[in-house]
């Protein structure tokens, strides 16, 4: 583990180490990437006690500091869960290499061949909170796609990033590539975290993963370039036509299958045509999964154990077994609504009628909008792209789910034999 | 003229009306807005009085506030430029339309139908000097690709935007289209530039067009995402074995053919093995046409009329017929040279040699990287993009010429029919 700590004293030392080393990463092979990605897995399962060990620290000092239940299960990592890091690495080893492809070009009319490459963007910056997992996913991840890392994990689990971060540099070094190619900052504290959203010129894009609050930090204090991800208040329109079972199946699993994430429904919209016919059915089946439901009169009219819902409610992603459901008068105040309180994250429209569904997937501005289908199929391995570095909802670069492809920028080449322009 | 002056007291208020207008705009066929393109067009020319009377307001203000003799033919509009202002109107009315584009698509294992297609960003911002050729060509380009624009040109200029804005919004109008899609917040001065730069959710992407000054206070000060364009210290490194006519034809066409532009070189870099063989006759062509040489020792010893290079002349975008001159010992230097000094915009290498073509090609980290060909061709209409908003200088979502598709986004749609994620 000698590569654990990197010698240098600064944190803008150790952005500029990163810079270096990203031109030899970005020049690697697609083979070469792959054999040290899977040289990685086999590390990490090698060094499975010292991790587990590690990891036993963060967690004692989380109990201490009195951590939520839901964050010590997302920052512990037992012998099983290091298996299936290992396990994630082996799968982005193997994707496409997005380095080197061409995604268009032609010859000029004085003859120079033009094409434009696919390249790393160089050096990509994460912020994130405490979960282990994502050291190693988006370390993996850059180095697939031929970038240099520079790592902010939440202090939780300083102790275990500290060894995931060692193993991985230390296998970079036994392939003789440069380990200044995957840093961590986490020991520079906030203090760390507030260069790297300030290192623009060595840092060349941001990603922040994590709460809501924590990735506006980051767009408001950042002059580096941010791809904004995540936080979702997403919304099922059940229109007049909605089939019962398919809008009851639907809002179900978009709640239920797994709250916590950001594709999860939030506020659960009804045509009022449509308001006595489907919700008795689709409340009751939430609340038989043990959803907590606030509603308007009208929902409250309809069923029981309903609460009132509130602006606020329409404002919360709740992450949680809890939904914010609104009677409207038609699918304009569906779209109204949508505008007023979406992220832009994910939306979904239950119809039987086409040109409702038209209507509803070109209008609605979020970065997917879907007709039928439940909302938790916003995913990178539900929309092929193998791994996921995060759902963005901003406009620029990349929307929606973000693979290995959106983690790389472009360059032109031109290429000659003495044209000068006339 | 009705429209000239929007019925409303903030600049607040305007962006919301542009963000408005925008869903309608972004709704519009490929030939819809080509015929309002077209009818844009004629409407300039038969307001040809009224912009060169207001542009002559312009001009005499600009007089008396000793406005530079290049500014001041900037700013000129006669009726042979909007004459020219039509044409380019009527090139971008015919240009394929990228929205609707279908990007990529599958079905997925459940059977929901994926796609991503390219939308409009929504409302544009554009920040930009006082040049009102360019309050026409981004209105064009904005609403061919389906956006709303909100336009902040330079005082100087504000007589002649004020009815180029009018002429524009009238037409819309007279279409049935929200003229509110295109707006004017030059009377808001300063204070709406400002605003302009803090609108985030109202404007989706902000476009600075003029000085390096001007566009570096936009990245620092703008929460809305920007798109860096333009500012650029190109180079030009002539190898050992540099043929000398590729060497001399494409060094003088890019420093003198168009020197006030961006993509014109400003330091040409020499191997020493070279220098001897080339120098003598690249600098008596440059000096032939009136360029100042700034050299170094090696460079004042093999040629006469040599002025001293310093740092400073290497930071500096001449933009005029002046140019640095340094000898390098090898490629690597002149890459370091670059990596030091480039603003990432375009870099040509002269050579007969395939390894150094192929090296300087993947190495330099810059938007367009050359080889044997004229800096020059960094340009849209010789990238075949028909119209070009700028070159963009970043990594994220554009670099280098940008045309209509660099001023769309894209999202997801996702067609079910009833499926759930197990």
């Amino acid at each position: 583990m000698t590569e654990l700590v990197a010698p240098v004293a600064s944190v803008q030392e150790r952005f500029a180490l990163a810079k270096t080393a990203s031109r030899a990463i970005g020049a690697l092979s697609g083979a070469q990437k792959t054999s040290v990605l899977n040289a990685i897995a086999d590390a990490l399962v090698d060094a499975t006690a010292q991790i587990v060990a590690a990891n036993a620290e963060d967690l004692r000092r989380g109990v201490s500091n009195g951590l939520a239940t839901g964050l010590l299960d997302r920052l512990r990592l037992d012998e099983a869960r290091v298996e299936g890091l290992a396990s994630a690495v082996r799968e982005v080893a193997v994707l496409p290499d997005p380095v080197g492809e061409v995604v268009r070009g032609h010859r000029s009319p004085t003859g120079v061949q033009i094409e434009q490459v696919r390249v790393p963007f160089g050096v990509i910056g994460a912020i994130y909170e405490a979960r282990p997992n994502v050291t190693v996913d988006i370390a993996a991840i850059a180095l697939r796609s031929g970038n240099a890392v520079v790592l902010r994990g939440g202090t939780d689990a300083e102790a275990s990033n500290k060894v995931l971060v060692g193993v991985m540099r230390d296998t970079l070094s036994a392939h003789g590539i440069d380990p200044e190619a995957i840093q961590t900052i986490d020991e520079f504290g906030r203090d760390g975290a507030r260069e790297l959203m300030r290192a623009r010129g060595l840092v060349d894009v941001l990603v922040p993963r994590g709460s809501a609050a924590l990735i506006r930090t980051v767009l408001t204090e950042s002059t580096v370039p941010v791809i904004e991800t995540g936080s979702g208040v997403v919304h099922i329109f059940l229109d007049e036509s909605a089939r019962l079972d398919w809008a009851r199946d639907i809002v179900v699993n978009a709640k239920v299958q797994r709250p916590s994430v950001c594709n999860a429904v939030e506020t659960l919209l009804v045509h009022r045509a449509a308001a006595a016919r489907l919700l008795p059915e689709v409340i009751s089946s939430l609340q038989a999964q043990g959803v907590t439901v606030h509603g308007d009169e009208t929902v409250a009219a309809l069923c029981s154990g309903i609460r009132p819902v509130t602006q606020e409610d329409f404002e919360t992603e709740y992450l949680d077994l809890e939904i914010a459901v609104r009677v409207v008068d038609d699918l304009d105040a569906a779209l109204e609504h949508i505008r007023t309180y979406s992220t832009g994250h994910t939306e979904s429209i239950v119809t039987s009628d086409a040109a409702s569904a038209d209507r509803f997937l070109a209008e609605v501005d979020s970065a997917v909008v879907m007709a039928n289908a439940s909302t938790r199929f916003t995913d990178g391995a539900e929309f092929g792209f193998g791994a996921e570095v995060g759902i963005s909802t901003q406009k620029l670069h990349a929307r929606g789910p973000m693979g290995l492809r959106e983690l790389t920028s472009t360059k032109w080449l031109a290429r000659g034999a003495g044209q000068v322009r006339l």
